[in-house]
């Protein structure tokens, strides 16, 4: 049984790299190189898997599950520039694959073993990513 | 190859067990323990899987997954209260995970065996779950 | 200029009329009318009507509006039974017609009279309603 | 008859006025005033409102429409820092209210008098604003 | 008191004036000239604006207000080629403008006088029209 | 790590087979056999699973990806007749899971054996498939 929870912060982002020239990271990242930043609208599927508590009929309380997504991902991520604000993005760049890793490495450090979790990212209403850990 | 039909019912429902104190059910069911019930709109993705017939190009004839799904779930929980009117639930606290995983022994019976069944319910635009069976 | 909030509730409900017999309320009523509640998830588009202010370039804050919504409309109506648990509705049928009249009144006394509101309010993926006042 | 197309852009931006002090700009436009700036999946709908060609069918050929939105406005603002990259927004703070301005300004000029002009933008699944000119 | 309802159809069409030459076909509707059709899922928005009936709070039951436009319009449009099928539009290009008219003009002589209507129909994720009725 | 990207074509088609008579083809295919076609609008989501490349933080470059889909696919199949335009359906019945057999098989060309690929087909709001290969 898996058990998801949905969230959603806006951020600012870029992708570059820092040691390539401006021409080289146009060519590879395209739009997505501007210096001053754009940004996007992130959502967030975050997905659980465990038992079924037989006495609450949950496999983990979405309110639990809610606070440590605000606390932990959304309070880091809202409203930032993930580039400049984010030391979790030091030196990565916060694609939406790497967002998506860097939100489930958080999680997984916050929930019991016994859970399997799934982290899945969406960015665009075309692109998005999901990722079921290492 | 996996197809899926998505239909929805509309139900009242309170999350409590008659054993514990109201206190205790407000502090783990929080306002879905509230004693006058509530209610969702519970979108329903079923998912079959199977492989494709050559002369129908079907997995399963949807038409008939669809009346399936209509008269054996929608029309026992649609505009229904599933702690009062429902006996599938009785002594089962309704929550996301055990509407998955009843709905899930409902369809398992109505279908052939060489099919693989899941399914998803939402609840909210934020929760949902996922029963892929025991 | 027009400006938008989207807020929802979880509710249950119930159409009927006290002096009609069971018959005629099914017959008018149908689903709707099962005594014992069935719900839905609502959601609430609450458009406001203004100039723009120069200083801040927003017609109204949009945090304040939302709290406004969340302190007199969602604290009332979210996991209640609109029904038994509502007196806003004592005497008043909880159709979706209503129910806009009903949210439209509270935050008509909430805004400035500079201000013109409407309230759609959405039932089901198919049924929805606007108000725009008397 | 009114016919609607809907176009996309991501942008980067602040809302905070400089004259005013960093915590009259945190108190006034929280969150939204963060330095480092943050970013919205911008969602326009472009209304035209006029007569159906008897020859065509068509109001306005929405392939011209889009290519208007596109030149004219996507390509100005998608993947750009507002504040920064966008010299239609010198002076003026980029809200969703001003944004829709700004774009309802940009594509008046484009098209013919006889069309009748809304601009609606959704910033976030809960906010959007709709201009009609002034 | 406007009331919303929302209804879909799947049909093929083509946009074309056999009194032109494909060129000219080609060069006007693009790609929605092919000749052996296309199509789409066309989703409707049906409003009715009245008063409440106090005694059900309901503007128009919308069972029955479904009931006409299931009988009436999705019973004629739905897994139906416009061009071919459906003798409203002989002479007349299925544009969604045109279907709006089409669909308004049928609804319209089903509906007591004294309710206002409009007509929204949306052909792709991207366009979409809206009819008051001449 | 699984990456997504979505696209939209629109088409027109018809399920029958050419050796069963009207009444069989009408008898198995519902609607779907009516002689004139009727048609949709297909949502793709094409998943592509495999390493984050840890110079450029991606799977795959989505902007290449979303090539290959549009020459490759939408260009296809987008404003045409399945059964009469497109040679990929020669013989085969156009349902939704031969569309998303056929998609993955175009797209498995394309991309490095290295990638792991899924299709999903969506072909009404209610109807969707996903196809992870043989």
């Amino acid at each position: 049984m898996k058990v998801c929870r949905r969230e959603t912060f806006n951020a600012a982002h870029r992708l570059f790299r820092e040691e390539w020239s401006d021409e080289k990271n146009l060519a590879v990242f395209g739009k997505c190189s501007h210096p001053n930043f754009h940004g996007h609208n992130y959502v967030l599927e975050i997905w659980v898997e465990g038992e079924i508590d037989p006495l609450t009929g949950f496999v983990i309380d979405l309110k639990i599950l809610k606070d440590i997504i605000l606390t932990k991902v959304i309070d880091r991520f809202d409203h930032r520039n993930l580039n400049l604000d984010c030391p979790e993005f030091k030196g990565i760049n916060p694609t939406t694959e790497n967002i998506a890793k860097v939100v489930w490495e958080i999680l997984r450090k916050e929930l019991d073993a016994k859970f399997e979790l799934e982290v899945q990212v969406q960015e665009t209403e075309k692109n998005k990513v999901l990722y079921k850990g290492s």
